[in-house]
């Protein structure tokens, strides 16, 4: 095993540069292709997709591999690439890594060995950790008080809200976490935080973290638990607050999507990385 | 709902007295039954098992059930009490709380409303805390050094891995989990932690907490890691250490199971309460 | 004692303003004076200085009093004022809480009942927690990396130093920190932090934050640690970084000062008024 | 400077022979006296007292030196040995490195080159550890509840409170600390705990642990914060606590004493190493 020896690293943004260098850094030949309108290289040579596919033993695609069905998601490259271009070019035997396939056909990707490693709970776990530091990132630089001292609530105790509800308390916050499922409630107990049950939210809280993808702040809980408080909202759209409520009751929300590679593209890159070798380990190449 | 507004505590440990106790705190009526040669009483009535049926909205029975498939598990009743006998008395609509049938044949629960308490996920979280402070007695009680500043393992992220490596670094030690899965050894290192895949367990540890119910810690692996070390084993019968081999090497291991009733009844007498609330709760009760 | 029912509180930046809100909502009547510019004024009274001294029973001063020895520090004001002035109309008995008299001769203060909040301990202790959550801020905004998983290096285990690094071990960095004194270096690791003496650091750091007023950060030492970190000196100015070093070494420095009132100048008003109101328990007025 | 290659250990309990095998493990030649009646001698060759001070550059003496002004304070010796007659056989240029001079006059070390480690702030910091792990570890043992989520009182933010209560709220227990000074008010809040006046102790704590030596818990006290707690005092004598109120009100007082030596007497002893090392490097030796 461990017959891959080079990567040919194919669209994305600045987070898949950072993959790149630090895959090279572990004694892998890295290509680059689509990075031509990119200023910083990080010392990696930039090729044409061509050359990325024949010159490497696997590929690295985006996350997501492409956004409109057709061309590759290529920020930085100087022109369209199209993605069925790409994979018409797989040779047999060399593996793809694709972020998630976005809207295209999953038909593009018959008869290509190919692995998702967006969808993979370990990737999902160690992206927690930056979308746990942009959100606190957002909450100092949005307030007028300390979170240490404060009052916070983390709305959810999934993978976001277990590592943030943990740095909150390193800050020095007073947290509460909400949680539907009676064993999260006894974990946040045993982590020495106050619980409370999703479905019922009372309280006075300056903080307020929600990282569950539904309604969880409607107008009757933003009534009960958000006054004078700002809140972070970090589920995907559209978001779990009722921002028209919201704006009538005077409350702040700011809604913080995508983080990781906002706040910390080498580490989101070192994390796509390190998802690659796990699958690479576990499939034995 | 909540319409069970008195309980009858039949047989049982400690644990159970405590639980009476927190309930009555709560405002519910309570009667205690089997608990004749206990000296403390807490201030609760002890009556006959066929009174404590009687007179009761809902019946709590031990943890097992029965140790030998006949008798109430009754450590603290003046004669035996036949679990049969008991739950013949069970009126409809009378729901029975049992922690775990143990060897009773699930027969004898035939047409009676029962749930086990004692296989519910929160009621496990919940006493992974007093399992971990236990093994943490145990460690500072059986060590020339302290845990601070030690190198310690904690083979296994489950409940006990999670709630203990946490209490570990909380007291200043340097903390090694490990684990199969790659979501968890990215939890792991999300909580400022080293990880280490359990099958490849290597270095130079003062303290080593399995929590692994199988054979993590063979012949070799003891070799790889635990000279100098002492070992706190708290994975069920067998354990996970070769017993033998660690003679051979010297190194001391200290199995300790069942902790959360030795070290701290009181906690898990409310631990067994608050999943019968839950219970309550979710079943409308 | 506390015979105090009334503040005025004139000049100083939108602190003071957060201070005198804290007050009122304690219960006491306070007026402001020198907030004409201000657009928020928090529903308290802005009145002329005149008033604010003779409508009340005790004084709050900006820190620093005066900043040209001439003018009350009062950047809100639509007009300078005097410090001499206010001073000259304070009645005998009416204390003057002053942040620090700054560049106002002391001869000014003679024959006032006058009290330095900004040169008290516990002021300086609690403002501590703004300025470390202001450097963790500043170093999350100003990296690519997360503080989680990262190596962090304090230098100086002082106020700064010890909040500071408790914080970022709470969110996950190894840290480092370095001091001194024997007893500091003890305390540090009691803390499960690594120490090193400030005299001799060498490492290698992603982060490093320097609390130490004097060139810790000199050519050699910069050389000795800081290549690829980014470094926040939080030193009163010169700092305690070699800045052309650092700049031919290609090592970010970012000199981040009076961060309280930056970064969360709520929380920095009410430190001013606990401030206020120690001195007032301790002197029984 | 280091010119010191050998030590001579005269005397004391089990931390001096741990002292002794960590400074031969740090490549030291070692040689101890009053050790014949211990039967774990860790390979360390046990001499006469004239022999470890006439082939050691340097001495190491108990701590305390003598507890009755006559002997050497020497449990495992078979016979006893004379204080005097040791420091008579000190060569001049010959550290003698002393815990504390115990009940021995000053006058017997004239013209001796001694310190006493056991007065060093670093030394009682780093003993802070041990004392509060055994404090915890008695707690422990002493109670049915859990220390996670109870609610404890630490009185003291001297070393040991500071340590000890950090310790705490890692174990998930709800802390709340007394001071004095506003200044230790102010790092107690820094740190996420709750702080109360030593002055005006209220509250309801299940676990109290005293580390203030004067009577903090009298009878009013007690009767304030105490029903239903355990109190562990660890002020040297007379403690505290008024037994006998404590007693009346039916509080259970757990006097723990000299803990590391008990609890961790192998940590004790590389204090003490470490305490010596310091004066070394001090000194220049």
């Amino acid at each position: 095993m461990n017959k891959i020896k080079s990567f040919g690293i194919i669209g994305g943004d600045i987070r898949q540069l950072y993959c790149a260098r630090s895959a090279l850094d572990d004694g892998y030949a890295v290509l680059v292709s689509g990075f031509e309108k990119c200023d910083e290289k990080m010392g990696i040579e930039n090729v044409s997709p061509e050359t990325a596919v024949n010159a490497s033993d696997a590929l690295i695609l985006p996350l997501p591999v492409s956004k409109d069905g057709r061309q590759l998601y290529s920020p930085f490259s100087d022109k369209p690439v199209s993605a069925a271009d790409i994979l018409s070019l797989v040779k047999k035997g060399q593996p793809v890594f694709c972020g998630l396939e976005g809207s295209l056909p999953a038909s593009e990707f018959s008869g290509i060995e190919h692995y998702f490693y967006g969808k993979r709970e370990d990737f999902a776990v160690a992206n927690a950790v930056p979308t746990a530091e942009g959100a606190i990132e957002a909450a100092m630089k949005n307030s007028d008080i300390t979170l240490a001292s404060s009052e916070c609530l983390v709305a959810g105790y999934g993978r976001i809200g277990r590592v943030l509800s943990s740095f909150l308390r390193g800050l020095g916050a007073e947290v509460t976490v909400s949680a539907r499922k009676s064993r999260d409630i006894e974990f946040i107990r045993a982590s020495g935080m106050r619980a409370v049950n999703t479905g019922s939210i009372k309280g006075r809280f300056d903080f307020i973290f929600n990282t569950v993808p539904s309604l969880v702040f409607d107008r009757k809980t933003l009534a009960d638990c958000a006054a004078g408080a700002i809140i972070i909202d970090l589920a995907s759209q559209p978001g779990g607050v009722d921002r028209e409520a919201a704006g009538i009751m005077n409350i702040p929300v700011y809604h913080a999507l995508s983080l990781p590679g906002k706040v910390a593209p080498k580490t989101a890159g070192v994390i796509i990385k390190n998802a690659v070798y796990n699958i690479i380990g576990e499939e034995g190449k």
